[in-house]
């Protein structure tokens, strides 16, 4: 597998992004991902009771439907507790695109970003969607990865290429999130691009496995958004024999597995505010989901996130009573804690609660004044 | 209802404190409250699954046993997470006590706050021990009332007396608190002491009503602690008709929780580096129990609490995505949030979630620089 630090969008993938004036000063806010051929598509939406307009909408296109074409994207309004007129917004927006495109509504994906609970502006989206079509291109990835951005202070982006056979398969993976919901913005997206030729069954598959360890076990504030959205679009250009299952399905896996952990860790490098980047793991738990439980209960205290921005000895205590309320029986006795270094910029924390086999890694980061003027300032 | 803003010990109850050295800068860290007569005795412990060596040995005396005399609380060492050692130090404490006052060991109560994971100094309280009882007074509850403190910037404390037939009957609180966790020092402690004359089983049931709707529906950082205890005395010298039910329960049961929402609301007041007081009523849910899960979460949000902070009107999107994250099956369109004017030092939330009659009040404060400067900065 040969990883590059950049996207690098796969055979016949294409992208463009523009200013359409959501954001204030011109800043890139519209973002289209398109394939030229169909692809299949896999999605993992937030869990909150709560969802944004453009995801109802998506989960009407999923039902009956499994071939995409196009992704759009902007940054600067949620589009969430908006109601009906909500959803006939995120409608208008997948229709105007479908238009240009000569493509059905049904093919087009949405995702919002951004202010929660005001009217998405769809005029300035409707009048810029031929520019932004007639835009796209190979290299557009690189406007459109910023595009997608909130308060994020870089873009995320990753891309592995490995052999499947004779032929070179491509993954391409951008990401946006600096919170789980920034200030007063929302949301994680994270788009993911393959060339690779797979069955749905296995892509939907893969998906749910790799973001269980990845998206899934990260937090910055323990907040969740309305909007927090995954998209995979694979087109199958890279014309490898088909992944169902077995060693083929194992490769592709691990590297999906591979593009959605570096995607995940590099929003929590970029958590608001952050000095630290910590790595808890937990072991010797009875299953997976109670070790991140557990990892989970530590990794959100606030006063273990304010121990270790002060790079305090008193994260011990702090530590103990988050994995005493998780409400997963622990025996005190069973209970190991060690850490490296507390005034490094890494830090990783072990914690052993038992004597089982299972295991969980949490990324997170440090609670600090910075975080809290962030979130407080915004305007 | 009389109600005193301040501590006055009922009939038959005295109290002592005196500096033994937990602390530094000889600061009062030990304390004991003794009632002359046996006093029937209901507690309310964390349901952290890790709890302190008090705790435990306190489930012990209270198995077998229902008439107390004496409550024993150090601060400075939270006498948690220390093993096997633990438990015996705080059963040589307990026994170190009955041994000057001449009561069997189980008659005791303890409670400790501060550092987890340290040695209790226990040959210091032993020490003490026997200048700490000769020194006790009706009055000495102003200095017993200290003892207990740990980051609290001022004693919680509260008295009602009310009329049961032809006698008046006092309940008297005092608590300390200004986190669930302060920094590094650990807990939520109250001590209610009464002289109603009172069936044990009416007492129990009294507690657990007037706790459900007070001391379980406050929250400032959301950190549970190893610690937490709440504790009653009542020795029935009020000499009252015995309350079993009925009018007279109701009379005992509406003081109580009036104390018990009054120390409460006082440890919200002082919540560490807090600059609000915001009271969040959740409406037309299905039953309490999802009415306060709803407002827990709300209040538990750190982009909630900043946005509280900085009185901003960005919390309406943030109290959405709290909402919906809380779990509970929510329609968007039955949704109606309100707040008072935000710039104010108190703010009510009014919640409206449904078409159901149950409703919960939950009480929280802000998160500010401060706390994190508290937290981070304590030694």
């Amino acid at each position: 597998m040969k990883i590059y630090k950049k996207a690098i969008l796969p055979k016949c993938f294409l992208a463009g992004a523009l200013a359409c004036g959501i954001k204030k000063a011109n800043r890139l806010d519209l973002a289209v991902f398109y394939s030229e051929i169909p692809a299949k598509a896999a999605c993992k939406f937030t869990s909150n009771k709560i969802v944004s307009s453009p995801i109802k909408v998506n989960k009407l296109h999923l039902k009956n439907n499994r071939d995409f074409r196009a992704i759009i994207v902007n940054s600067g309004n949620a589009n969430s507790f908006t109601g009906r007129q909500g959803i006939k917004d995120a409608k208008e927006v997948a229709q105007a695109l479908g238009g240009v495109l000569k493509i059905r509504n049904e093919k087009v994906l949405l995702a919002s970003t951004g202010i929660i609970g005001r009217r998405l502006p769809v005029g300035k989206i409707k009048k810029n969607i031929p520019k932004l079509i007639s835009g796209m291109s190979v290299k557009g990835i690189n406007k459109a990865k910023l595009a997608i951005l909130t308060t994020d202070s870089s873009a995320k982006e990753i891309t592995v290429k490995f052999n499947m056979g004779n032929k070179i398969v491509t993954i391409c993976g951008i990401a946006k999130g600096a919170g789980m919901i920034a200030p007063n913005m929302a949301t994680m997206l994270a788009f993911i691009f393959t060339d690779a030729y797979i069955a749905q069954r296995a892509l939907i598959k893969s998906l749910s496995i790799a973001v269980e360890g990845s998206f899934n076990c990260i937090t910055v504030d323990g907040c969740m958004s309305t909007n927090d959205s995954i998209m995979v679009l694979a087109n199958g250009a890279a014309e490898n024999s088909l992944i169902e299952s077995g060693k083929n399905f194992n490769l592709f896996l691990n590297s999906l597995k591979f593009v959605c952990l570096e995607l995940a860790k590099m929003i929590i490098r970029d958590a608001e505010g952050a000095t630290k980047f910590i790595k808890i793991k937990v072991m010797g738990a009875r299953n997976f989901r109670e070790a991140k439980t557990i990892g989970l209960n530590i990794a959100n205290s606030s006063l273990f996130k304010t121990a270790m921005y002060a790079s305090s000895q008193n994260v011990l205590g702090r530590i103990v009573a988050s994995i005493g309320a998780s409400g997963i029986d622990i025996d005190e006795k069973d209970l190991k804690i060690n850490f490296s270094p507390l005034e490094r910029k890494d830090v990783d924390i072990d914690v052993s609660v038992g004597k089982r086999k299972s295991s969980a890694t949490i990324y997170t980061s440090d609670l600090t004044p910075e975080y809290i003027k962030i979130n407080a300032q915004y305007n």
